[in-house]
Order: C-alpha cells, then sequence, then structure tokens
C-alpha cells in the first residue's frame, strides 16, 4: 500500500524531497504560500545537480484544510513559524499520521508534542545545498540526503516505508536515532549558518582562511562536547567527525546557508532551535558553550538591527 | 627648562596632543606623511568640544632627519607601523630623549627595546575619541585625557615635567604604572575595536542591544582575568572596572574607534598588538581568552579578506 504524502513549506527543502517524491510517482500534496498561483498554474521546477526534472501538474494548495488527510507530512517551513502548524497541520492528520520535521536544531518535536500530545512525530535531516531560485523553481547545487528519526512514532515501519520510498525517488536515506542525529547535524550547522552571516559571506570564503578554519573547527569541538555531555551514556559523536565534516564543506560548492538568505532577505533567522536550544541542553547538564553563545549573540544583534531598527 | 617635543604621526592622536602642546607655547615639531605640504603652508586646525584652536605657522617635516633632536618624542603611529620607528627615531633621540608611545596594546615597548637598547621608553594611553577630519584638521569628539607610564625611563622626573605640561596645556594626565595602565585600556579596546569592526556599527550601536552589552561585558571581564593572572603579586584590576567603561561607553557619543576606520578605508588593522600579544601573554600564565580569540579570527578573516582578494 503506498503512502500519501503532504508537504507543508515547499521551499528548498520541502519542494525538492516532495519534487523527487511526485516525480517518482508517489502522491504527494503540497501547501504553498507565496507561489500557489504560480505552481498551480506552471507546475514545479527542479534544476538538481543530479539532474533537472519538471513537475507539469501539481496537487498544489494554499490552505491546508483544502488538503486530504495524509499519512506523512513532511514539514520543511523554516522553524521560525513553527507556531503556525497548530492551525496547519489538524486537517492533515488521521489516527497514524507520521508528521516529520525536516528542519534543524533541538527540541522541535518536543514542542510540537506539547501542542498534539498523541501525534506520530519524527525529525528528518536534510544534508542538502538547495534554495529558491524563482517562481516554482528550486535550484539543487550540491549533496542531497536525507535522515529520519523517530521521535514518538508508535508506527515505526511507516519511517522504513518511507525511507523505501526516498531510495526509490533518488533520494539517499536512512533511519538514524534522531538525538544524535540533530546534534551531528548542528555540527555543520551551528559554525556556518552563523559564520556565514556575521563574516557576511558564503561556506567557501570562509574555507579559505586558514585562521577560520581553526574558528569553525573550535566551535565543531564545542558542539561534539555538548552533545556528548548531553548524551552521556545514550550515544557519542567522535571529534574526528568534526574534521569529516570539515572536509566536506572544503570540497562543497560555495554556498549561502538558509540562514545566510534569511539575514540578505532580512528576514528572522532561526537562532532559537540551532543555537538557543543546544546552548541551554548542553548549560542545563554542565557544559557551556562559550563560542556558541558569542556567536549567538553576535546574530541576535544583526537580527535586531536589521528587524527593529531603521538603519 | 622647557622641554623640546617631537611627534611621530600627526594624525587623530598625535594631532590632538602636540596640538595642545603647541597651542599653549611648548616647542613641538611634527612628522607628517600625506598632510606635510598641506599643514606646512596652512597650518593646524583641531575641532574640540573643548574648544576650537588653530596653529597658523607649525614645525612640519616629512623627514625625521630633517628635524632636530627632541627631549621627548611623542610616538602616535598606528602600530602596525611601528617597524619603521628604527628608522624614524634615530635623528631625534640624544642621550636623554624619552620616547613616549601613545599606542594600544601591549609588548610596545619591550618590541622598541630590542632595536635600541638604551632609550628611555615610557608609554602613554589616549583616552579620547578624535580623527582626522580633512587635511591638516583634527576632530575631536568626547575625552581627551592621556596617562602616562614609565617602561625605561632612568629620568623619571621628565615624565612629571612632561604632565605639567600637558596639564598647562588643558589636557588632563597622569602618571600611572604602566602595565596595568596599558591592560586597564585594553578593557575598552579589546571588546569595542574589534566589535564595531565584526558587526560593522558605531559604539553606540553596539551598546543599544542588551544581548551585545552582555557579550561586550563578558569580554571585558576575559581581559580583566588575563591581567590579573598576569599581574599576579603585582597588580589587580576589580571586575567593577568593567562595569564602569561599560557605563562610559553607554554616555559617550557614538563612536568608530580608529580600528572601525582602519577597517572603513580598508587599511591594516592593529591586530596584533591589541589582540595576539595580550592573547598570548595570558596563555603563558595558564589563562585562555577564548571569547577574544574567537574576536581575534573574526578580525583576521575579515582583514584578510580585504587585504587579499579581490572581491
Amino acid at each position: 500500500m503506498s503512502l500519501k504524502y503532504a508537504v507543508v513549506g515547499t521551499g528548498a527543502i520541502g519542494g525538492y524531497y516532495g519534487g523527487k517524491l511526485a516525480n517518482s510517482g508517489q502522491e504527494v500534496h503540497f501547501l504553498l504560500h507565496s507561489d500557489y498561483e504560480y505552481v498551480k498554474r506552471n507546475g514545479l521546477k527542479v534544476d538538481s545537480v543530479h539532474g533537472d526534472f519538471y513537475l507539469k501538474s501539481v496537487h498544489a494548495y494554499n490552505s491546508t484544510s483544502d488538503m486530504p488527510k495524509c499519512d506523512v507530512v513532511l514539514v520543511a517551513l523554516k522553524t521560525t513559524n513553527n507556531k503556525l502548524l497548530k492551525e496547519l497541520l489538524p486537517p492533515l492528520l488521521h489516527k497514524d499520521t507520521v508528521v516529520i520535521l525536516i528542519q534543524n536544531g533541538l527540541g522541535l518535536e518536543a514542542d510540537l508534542q506539547k501542542d498534539f500530545p498523541g501525534l506520530n512525530i519524527a525529525g528528518g535531516l536534510a544534508f542538502i545545498c538547495s534554495s529558491k531560485i524563482g517562481e516554482g523553481r528550486i535550484g539543487h547545487f550540491d549533496e542531497g540526503h536525507l535522515n529520519i528519526g523517530s521521535y514518538s512514532c508508535t508506527n515505526p515501519e511507516i519511517l522504513e516505508q518511507v525511507c523505501n520510498d526516498l531510495i526509490q525517488s533518488g533520494v539517499r536515506t536512512q533511519v538514524l536515532e534522531l538525538e544524535k542525529a540533530r546534534w551531528m547535524k548542528l555540527i555543520w550547522n551551528i559554525p556556518y549558518n552563523g559564520m556565514t552571516v556575521v563574516m557576511n559571506c558564503t561556506t567557501a570564503n570562509l574555507m579559505s582562511d586558514p585562521v577560520m578554519v581553526d574558528l569553525l573547527y573550535s566551535i565543531m569541538l564545542e558542539v561534539v562536547h555538548g552533545a556528548n555531555s548531553v548524551g552521556r551514556g545514550r550515544f557519542s559523536i567522535p571529534e574526528s567527525y568534526a574534521r569529516d565534516i570539515l572536509e566536506m564543506t572544503r570540497h562543497m560548492t560555495p554556498y549561502s546557508p538558509s540562514m545566510k538568505l534569511d539575514f540578505d532577505n532580512r528576514r528572522p533567522m532561526e537562532i532559537e532551535y540551532i543555537y538557543s536550544r543546544p546552548i541551554s541542553k548542553a548549560q542545563s547538564v554542565g557544559y557551556k558553550m562559550t563560542r556558541i553563545t558569542m556567536l549567538r549573540s553576535q546574530l541576535q544583534f544583526v537580527e535586531a538591527q536589521y528587524l527593529f531598527c531603521d538603519k
């Protein structure tokens, strides 16, 4: 039996993975916002390093109340909009629906569970360089795999089926232990999201400077040590993983992470879930993330300057 | 007997203090660079919150080899140009000349002493908001005192006379223990010089944001703790001094520190003496300045981007 998918937030992430699934024949219903009219009329284009594709006819909606109940809901909103989920999700849910939060940061599933106590929740970690490059058009530049982990799924076999569907569609994926996977993803997000904003540059600019590479590495180690303090007895991430992430990024195409794009477009940045939650979580077990706290302060300053000031 | 003064580096600092001394009747010889022709012809103007003044006729030179030997040499170059002192100073020196380095940072006097083993060296700490606002024209916006301390003066009474001359000229001053005074000055320079560059803003912008004020305060505390680790048994700076500096800066006119002006004009920044020396000095006694090291890395990255890259 095939799964019915909903995508909430059809941007660089939701548009890509939802698009891949639809392109491989899955039934996918897309919630759109600004691009709704355009995509309804013209479909969705994905310019991908793995091969371009074009979905001529798309199940497009501008309200979840018009959408069918689905088996799997892929949430790919900015976390700064997660407060909307309380209203957006109910029309999409039947009693076995799994909601997968394909978002970065820590504490997202716990926050959602508070509003939906019985809901089957999972998390997704997208390792992808992609962005919206036009109306109804996604650019995919590098990487692309999507790892998934259960947070409170009473039906974990459905996650296996999601993985199979993704693999069928050409997306590399695996089911991982979620908490560890989220921390591992942060080893990339915390240094690169923030530093590209504060230094106003791409990942490639950062990686071209040995002094900056040392700083990024020391920030990564703070994430590793924070993770291992929190995970003591449950999971552990080796320091060598930070080196791997550095090397991967060194060979990546020059990239502006989503937070940098938010900054460029003067949108709110995802500081809460990517910085504040990990900082407090580590702090709660006695580990102080000094550099990360400094980077967070710089980001909050930058954001306040453009969100609340005129200059 | 009155002292004969030389000013090496007639910019925002040298032009102001040399100008004050000359304006009160002292004999002052100014070494100029880009403004030489203009000042020789038109004199030196100081627009000061304490009262404007104009020196119509100035002893102006574009080479120290044309200057007389002086009793006191006020060095007010950027520290990034201190390597020039080896050539600049000799024509100005008699056997009792005192060279006062009116510059920010740590280790300046020791470096100079290496090149001039027998020289009487002192340091000067300028608490002043001033900048060059045009050809032969200095703007003075706030504060203005200049503290002095001996590094290797065998004739310390001459420093007392310099203080008297400064007081006569309307400059608040006192003789202080130099090492402690340099560290105290760094409690301002380290947070504000670097952060106005990295955040690309004025001191007032920084002070308008409570999150940033907390960060600046924690950076100041690193300076205090570094200073006290280095000064153990010799001197100690109370943490409350950091609060005083914060409050002083909060009430200061919006200001771009000299490092910010260097950044704006894509000139080398004084990272070595203001950041690297204090970091290594503290490190050598076992205190790690984590935030300051991070700020230093950000500054080095920024500088490398504009000094060595095309973008």
